[in-house]
């Protein structure tokens, strides 16, 4: 495609009437296609199929003799915690299963840590005076929604290709005793797929912090969710930190959101023994404990890790095809439009689409238009403010395959059309 | 049984060591009972076998053609807020259904309110100074906890037969404004079985407080858990408090642990329009949603009112010949002992036993000795603390029938031990 600067006035103009009738052609075929959140689509929820009657009426007595059915158990199931533990990279001691919902444990976290500190803190958060997290961007909206929502200020640091700017993080941090945390999603990143190099874990690990009560938010929310044969691994965050003398540094979250059933899952939280100790101390006035139920029901899906990465496979043939799908539309569509790029993530949930400046906000309204749900535009930054209004998120799993293609082909028409009207076509 | 009082020394010494042999003797039978929580027993867990194998595999959709697998639903399923409408006295549209542990919402709701404030409120309770919550005692033990460990005062109320004593009630919080809640069982009330009087209950929504940010913690744990034909019914506290100006001063809490399975069950709140705003919007941060899937499977296993109602009567044939056994020992050994009284619920979990004072640890040590776990003596009072050290909660659900007996047995005899321990035989 020739670029849009170089073309002349007329041609501009000659160009964006053939994108707007495209645009308009698209649009008339009043299309309702949706590629806004990291939801897995119904063929992909059919697999664990089995949940719906596990574990049975006459199974529930889990080990030691624990009837699941009954009130306690405040770290989770014994063999749920060993479930897991190589997927969070932690021995089972160190592992809490809870209900669904990871985002709750890191909201619930934060929580604490405002109003009771954390291990190695001399105050609760909310008695330091305003405290700050270290925001990569672009990155998840959910994040950066409980440090709004709780007046936390966030300070965005660049995300690369292989993870944040540690050049800029390890400033800001031994300077600046009020910086308490940064949100981190180690691999295959929201929303831009990337992979922390060990180079940066181990940075993260060592760096000297000016807060001694200083965490990851280590939301590995995409530990096993590959997209190619690849299988991305990452370096063990909860040995490096505690071979640097960083032991309490790390809070590491994960769950079955994405492996089983969203709305049903198990999220599961691991860190040092202290950590833990903190953690169930923090939840011993709030619950009797888990629905350990739902934990042998996902103990006897699952089985083994085996299973999850079986159950993996499944996924990934069910959803690889409708990245490389948007892929495809974008490289045949966009890929000689100047300022605009993208990912090719090897795993999780996104492909990131930056557009030229200016133009994100205008590509989402136009898509809205024309029967595409995208993501607002400005949510993979804090505050909701892209300040480049540049990038926007694409989510490619929960529609069908069919409906991936027509509803990348409109999201490109909405750039190439963004991008005209921005030319003064 | 003649009165201790009025023995000889000689006598006391004769009644003393006798008491002391009984004792001995069953000591040495080496049981192992259980009176400490209240924990519905496997019988009753085996009334909802059911839920382990619902929904089906096929069967996930809920109205709206909600997908209960998939995310979203923050307020829980439309037919789930139904089906508890009228055991929590609230339409549907004021109701919440959240994942298992109602004690969850409870400690949530104060976090909230401590970090952000509630509804009506100038200021997050975090910011007000000092804040105190009116506890009647004797109460329930994790009411207390959610209190102290977020360094909320407590402040003592009696709590009678038919509720808090409301002359002292509102007397406090007419004139402090640092008072801003109170725990309230109304029905079948942890551990007496007190049930609060339609006079009280108005008088709770009627009476001013300097506080314009004051709750009523609504904890409605036993609505349906009745002991006896009678059905114990308690005005609504929702309709009452907005009769009198107060629309949001209630929160009403109410869960199935009691009702399904206590670790797998489903937590509710139902509150004004204003305050279930208020929740929904705290739990925004915190989670894209509850377990539907579990809401659905209690929804086709519970199906209307008229099963909650015929699956009470089954758990009340199971459970209430074990409160008449212990009624039943206790009134053919302690009747007659001064100061030693109980009490005889028409519903709920727990009989309260009251001991002569300063006796209460010392009958749970020697129960513990015996082999009879009890719930630790002050349980029932702030801070653990139960200056009369008077009142024991007696918990005889878990237990098999046959053991319940055994188990009252001992209990009498170490308050039989003790108060002969203080007569100094």
């Amino acid at each position: 495609m020739t670029q849009v600067a170089q073309l002349s006035s007329q041609e501009i103009a000659a160009a964006g009437k053939q994108v707007k009738e495209s645009y308009d052609a698209f649009k008339a075929k009043g299309l309702k296609l949706n590629l806004t959140r990291g939801k897995p689509a119904s063929a992909q929820l059919d697999l664990s199929a089995e949940l719906l009657s596990l574990p049975g009426a006459a199974d529930f007595t889990a080990e030691g003799a624990t009837d699941t059915r009954n009130y306690g158990g405040l770290q989770g199931l014994a063999e749920a915690r060993r479930l897991f533990a190589t997927m969070l990279g932690a021995p089972a001691e160190q592992v809490v299963v809870a209900n669904n919902s990871s985002l709750a444990l890191m909201h619930d976290t934060v929580v604490y840590a405002l109003l009771k500190g954390v291990v190695d803190g001399a105050a609760p958060w909310s008695k330091q005076g305003e405290i700050a997290f270290l925001c990569p961007v672009p990155g998840y909206d959910r994040h950066f929604t409980i440090c709004q929502d709780y007046g936390i200020k966030m300070v965005q640091v660049p995300l690369k290709d292989d993870g944040p700017d540690m050049d800029v993080v390890e400033k800001l941090v031994a300077n600046d005793a009020s910086i308490k945390g940064i949100w981190c999603v180690p691999k295959y990143s929201n929303p831009t797929g990337s992979v922390y190099s060990d180079k940066v874990v181990e940075r993260l690990a060592a760096m000297k912090t000016a807060a001694p009560d200083f965490r990851l938010y280590w939301d590995n929310a995409y530990g096993v969710h590959h997209l190619t044969d690849e299988r991305v691994e990452i370096a063990n965050i909860l040995e490096l930190c505690a071979r640097h003398g960083h032991t309490n540094r790390p809070f590491v979250f994960s769950s079955t959101s994405k492996i089983t059933l969203p709305g049903s899952g198990l999220a599961m939280f691991a860190s040092s023994k202290d950590n833990v100790k903190w953690l169930l101390a923090r939840l011993t006035p709030r619950t009797i404990g888990p629905d350990k139920v739902n934990q042998l029901r996902h103990v006897r899906f699952l089985k083994d890790e085996a299973g999850i990465t079986k159950l993996m496979d499944r996924h990934k043939a069910l959803i690889a095809p409708k990245f490389q799908k948007v892929l495809d539309v974008f490289a045949a569509k966009l890929a000689h439009v100047p300022n605009v790029s993208w990912t090719v993530p090897k795993g999780g949930y996104f492909i990131s689409l930056d557009v030229p400046k200016g133009c994100a906000q205008r590509v989402v309204a136009l898509a809205k238009e024309a029967g595409v749900e995208l993501t607002p535009a400005g949510a993979t930054h804090p505050y909701g403010k892209d300040p480049d209004d540049r990038t926007i998120r694409i989510a490619p799993t929960f529609p069908e395959l069919a409906e991936v293609g027509p509803a990348a082909e409109g999201v490109a028409l909405c750039v190439l059309l963004a991008v005209a009207e921005k030319a003064g076509a």
